[in-house]
């Protein structure tokens, strides 16, 4: 097995390698192949492409299969693939994902970090004399925007909190739908929905139906108190109309993991949104990370081991999102 | 029915008086008033005394129930209550001090707040690129010494998120106890089971088997990466020890929400602690918040009306922990 891993992929060799039974030659490429030819000849006639993003202006090299080191797809350019090239992709992001959109809630709800920074053995007797009441979870009410995996992970560890899940999912049928909610409704129910929520999560994929359709009306919808988790793509939410929101306070909070603009490769300087979020108060800006966490690597590169296990013995792969099962 | 409500929880008659049936007279007294005798004829001939300390060396006011307005009950001096008087007291800081546990487990784990101030969208590239993963909740084993009702709903939560609960109680038996875990053990295996945990949390009662009780061979039973959550009353803990085993790194973390000392009445200035825990970075301090919420308050006042309504009534009273049910 010839297995090419590119950009950040490269960096999970010793993951992948470890948890393989087939031997393996492994080649690593610079986070430029993505997109550049310039590294071809070494990807042509690999069996496996480990690559997050796929992009070419001219004919691609030859490989079997191009796995995804994770779930999202819109780096990659399917047309510009190889002939019978078939493409899996891998999850386990929903833990990490679920588990940051609860720091979240609990960050909004407690700000322990900030009671940390303030305490003082000198002033411990006014601080604790003088303690205001927070507010709680307990009783508060969830919309969730994208019922999949990620959706549900969130809800799971939400309700043990015991906060009220409303799931919003083009599967609801009769006020439900299958997995852990308490209400769902179909996103044509959005709007009626919006203003019942505390919280706002936003887990849906970005797709055409998405693509700025959180926008000024929905935010109007939310009640002034409620607060958005963004933990889905950012141009699901209009970023003019998200600025203007939490400028004017219309809503409490919103907690952004997502941008519109990401750097393609080292040394690239992007802005990631045309207004600059974290000089609000209440914007609560984080890179990227609400997915990345040492158990995401290894959950996916021993199933993406196991796929390259199963195409080594001519079994079915799992996951496929494109090509042969 | 006359009501005499003491100290913080003089400043919660509106809640108590929206929620009663019985018509009141109420009486509102320093917080001084929980130990000196100086207000005892205005105390003198009460229905109700709200307080959450009670203490004289002299012969106690007469009233008939004292009321304590949260669970613990090591500031009533019982012996020096008038003859005949009932205690009850009352909990649901359950579910705030459930929701603090787990936004230290998870501000140990995500350190969202830092993530947020270090934002900046002119380094958002090199933040982006450079993500480095961190832990998961996921997976983890949790020791929860004490599993009463502030133990099983750090549980739930904890459950929720994948994490192993093992619990320490005196009901446990053949490894399980009633209740929300995984396994059980009793007190007596505390120093076999403590290695295996990532998170200790001590939530059990302050009495004359746990003061003191983990001290410098528990700490050194636990893993150097382990960290310990006390919302339960600082003196379970030696002090000493406590500091030596943060500040030589022997345990990862501790997250303190309990002290050694508080002030008695306003102007009050005592030290928390014999040792600047603040001064050291893996020691994480909060005045005595962990139960502190808005919720709290509205849940505890509702039952202690209905307690007072019951007393109006005759009928028996809820959660009396001393004299006539």
């Amino acid at each position: 097995m010839k297995i090419v891993m590119v950009g950040e992929a490269a960096t999970h060799q010793h993951e992948l390698a470890a948890a393989l039974a087939t031997p393996a030659e492994f080649v690593a490429l610079p986070r430029e192949a993505h997109e550049s030819a310039q590294w071809d000849d070494q990807i042509d006639g690999a069996d496996v492409l480990v690559a997050m993003r796929f992009k070419r202006s001219t004919p691609a090299p030859r490989f079997r299969l191009l796995h995804a080191p994770g779930a999202g797809l819109d780096g990659i350019d399917f047309a510009a693939l190889p002939a019978g090239c078939t493409v899996c992709n891998v999850f386990e992001h929903e833990i990490p994902m679920a588990e940051y959109a609860m720091a979240c809630l609990l960050e909004h709800q407690i700000a322990l970090a900030s009671i940390d920074a303030r305490f003082d053995s000198d002033r411990f007797s006014q601080a604790y004399l003088g303690r205001q009441p927070r507010g709680e979870l307990y009783g508060k009410t969830m919309l969730i925007i994208g019922f999949g995996r990620i959706g549900q992970a969130v809800a799971v560890r939400a309700r043990a909190f015991g906060i009220r899940v409303i799931a919003l999912s083009s599967r609801a049928r009769d006020g439900k739908v299958a997995g852990p909610m308490d209400e769902a409704y179909t996103d044509a129910q959005l709007l009626e929905q919006l203003p019942r929520a505390d919280f706002v999560v936003l887990s849906c994929p970005l797709n055409e139906h998405t693509r700025g359709a959180f926008g000024a009306q929905q935010l109007a919808a939310m009640r002034p108190e409620a607060v958005l988790i963004n933990i889905a793509r950012a141009a699901v939410v209009d970023q003019a109309a998200l600025y203007d929101a939490l400028k004017h306070q219309r809503i409490a909070r919103a907690f952004l993991d997502v941008w519109y603009q990401y750097p393609a490769r080292e040394g690239d300087q992007v802005m990631p949104a045309s207004f600059r979020f974290e000089d609000l108060p209440n914007a609560f800006c984080t890179p990227h990370v609400s997915g990345w966490t040492h158990g995401l690597f290894e959950r996916r590169y021993r199933l993406i081991a196991q796929n390259i296990d199963r195409l080594a013995r001519g079994e079915p792969l799992h996951n496929v999102v494109a090509g042969h099962a």
